[in-house]
């Protein structure tokens, strides 16, 4: 049976979830996975406060729990990795963050990584969350660019699970690798799916 | 006008929030704030799972913003901390969740300090906690009881937020203080709003 | 029997002493400990170094075994918590160090706690500290303002153990909570004072 | 151009190259990077020493120089990353050690991980350099079974870099996951590849 | 000028004295700095608690600062480095604690340590100790033979700052180095010397 | 027998063994170890890039292995220790790099110690090493003068492993501890030898 991966972008803008779309394309492989995008229609417009992120998990499971039977492994496309563990005790198939996973790739990469956010107040949060993942010690620096998901959206530029277009352009710029989150975490949900189908 | 601290148990057992206002019965101060305790009538029974930890947020928050009126400072009596992060963003009050208070007054009693826990499956969450409070090296360890809280609601024990009357019987068994969490908060909870009162 | 919680100062000026007993006035609870402050009177007129910390262990111990009989909790009220670890273990009740007991309240409230210190050559001595609490992550820096402890007794400003006047102005301007160390101790004292005094 | 991933067997052992090869055949895919496994003829029979592992890093060196003008992206299979930087410095292309791409993938699989190692005298040198990865605090353990590479070879099991074949009856023995190293880098390097072939 | 490190013993057992003395005779070089070894005669029979280590301080900085003139380096002969960090403000000469000279030439020599301790009671304050040096990722672990210092003098083995004669023993049976922090701190205070007094 | 202590430089610059030879002179003992200082031919005229550290590897153990039988400890004279362990496991004698060497003498100075390095290059290289040797939070920094070994050796100024002839000097002007690395290795195998000699 063909096997399915799952990207939920938690917020509700239809716009980002196409470009999380556009960004996993150069992953679909023929005789591979489906790889489907959702949008969370109960999310708010962007994710942009703790409130935001911990009122997603909620339609987020249920969405999950909805999509279940059909579904392989299951990637949540915000960089605040909103529900990730309770979606991993509640599912029985893989779950993916897409900052636990960016962050993951990135140390097979350099010595140590940065993250370019959306908004300074996430900062705290980032920091919090790679302290509890026990990787401070690799955290090279955070750096916001204060726009809001919202002008992000009217502006070309589509936000946190949305920049994948401009990977190739900073990453040539800065001369050092730059790894999209959406990216990491549909490739390692992609590579676990190859590996388990193993007989 | 009177101050008043809300001790919010985020399971809907009424019995939890019986041993939760007992326990905090002792931190009452003539002419001090109000210490009302109150039940999330929408949380489950116990919270045992990553699930249950994140599903009492958004009530937990509707509670807290309904209440704010009134309200002086904020407990959240659950030793998972639920939402505490999204009510301090929320809300213009002090809130306080009883493990990180609990852990706090713990680093003034000795050199390391240790949890009981009630369920083996919680002990994860609680490191990931640990290392985002970066408290990691201070932390002994954590044994679980391996009851669930209905069990231990039938039982004559009442669990995570309601232990505080074993608290004395295990540190004069064990010779070693013994910090109860709902009281270590909403002790923590009094003393700032004091502080805050001054002129 | 009434409880009473003594705070030492351990430098020898009675004007630092006057200004710990004005911040914790506002902590005094009819009906609850007494609150006595008291000048070391073998102290130095200020701590400002380690051979200062060091030299007031002796005579602040042999201060708090005469008083211990009618003390049921003891605060140093000096930011190197001199001889914390000694009266912990010589004493048979609760003994507080403000430093520790400042860190300790302030990691309930933000992600990280910086220091304000009277003289930058207290910084490295702060530092040995704090990573021996093993709270280095939750450091975010340590400023001076290069003040001696007499200089500021001259000034209108009283020092390190001393400054809780300024608090609330100090939070007010920059917007995030500020913690006297002091008020710290002693409101955690009278917390601990509170819970062990029930039946 | 068809790109082409070389994974290379740093030790002399022809049937641990072989194992290799089964291990990544699950992740070749239509139209995908060719996977080349090859045997480094200077290599040891076995990497069981700190000698051994420095030893090969020169002619290992040589053979990725020899091969770059073909290869898009280079495997060292040897859980200790020989060579590592060393050809990350002087090739211009992505280089992924095993030990280091096993730890990354296992970040996304749960709290902590553990090391299954072939010999006891390896443990030193896993945990130096998992501290150097700034991975400690996920390192849950590290157990050996104390089989020599040789030994390994003639009993049907082929060692560190060839223990593939055993993952998935451990991980339903264990019940929970568990990631074979090799795949996890020929995995990375692939989605490494697809992500940087894209316009 | 002949340069001379002075070697203090803070406990007034001159057995333990003896024992140093004897334990650094192998560091004496012809035409080197004289070794020699004090007994402070107000430090009590041995430094078994936290209030002995903080009791020498004083006597110990009067006894270096009357000895000061004629003294090239500062030896302090007790493993709980009392009055460090005073003696280094104080002292315009290099000033070395046993235990963290022993430390330090440990690092050389494998890949953690351990400590053998006298008593238990004293493993907190050496991992607070250790912690504040920021080693604690190379602490193995801390072990107690429990003997007090006196039962040790009574029995022909001297104590804490007086095992050297058992270290070649140790380390033929356990097979690992074995490092006398008397004989380390004696060390680095003779190479020290050597190399401040290069033109 | 007289021991024997050899040093040697993995570059294959001659002018920086001699610095190496000048930078010892003051440690040599009449009738202790002869320190001899050689040159490894087959080394780069610079150590400057992680492929020079590793190339080095297998020279300087065939060096060793050579020279065994009449040397008692050995010196590995460049800053990133190359090839340490390999040695420690080959060579049955006490083996130093002067990174460690340097690093452990450090700790003994001053609350944290920084590092002067040739090359930009090398700070992740470093930072690596430091932190698998779990000294990062005594890490002040590192910063580079940006000057190659070869423009060293055609300047005055003779790099990482020869500039002990500046080491008072910067001492001076800084006003702290200046440690010239292969003294501190030099210092502490001498130390180790003495001890070792003990009957």
């Amino acid at each position: 049976m063909t096997q399915r991966i799952l990207v939920v972008n938690p917020n509700s803008n239809e716009r980002v979830t196409g470009e999380i779309a556009a960004a996993v394309t150069c992953l679909r492989i023929a005789g591979g996975p489906i790889i489907d995008c959702a949008t969370l229609a109960e999310g708010p417009p962007g994710i942009e406060t703790q409130v935001h992120v911990d009122m997603v998990v909620e339609p987020l499971l249920r969405l999950a729990q909805r999509e279940s039977n059909g579904t392989s492994a299951f990637v949540i496309a915000c960089f605040s990795d909103p529900g990730l563990y309770s979606l991993r005790e509640a599912l029985d198939m893989p779950v993916f963050g897409i900052a636990e996973s960016g962050f993951s790739l990135a140390l097979t990469k350099g010595e140590r990584f940065g993250i370019i956010s959306i908004l300074r107040r996430s900062i705290p949060r980032h920091r919090r969350y790679v302290a509890s993942l026990g990787l401070g010690a690799r955290l090279a620096g955070d750096r916001a660019i204060e726009m809001g998901v919202s002008a992000l959206g009217q502006a070309d530029l589509v936000g946190c699970a949305g920049m994948a277009r401009y990977r190739k352009a900073l990453q040539d710029r800065l001369g050092i690798p730059v790894v999209d989150p959406v990216q990491a975490a549909v490739g390692l949900a992609q590579l676990t799916l190859q590996l388990e189908a193993q007989a």
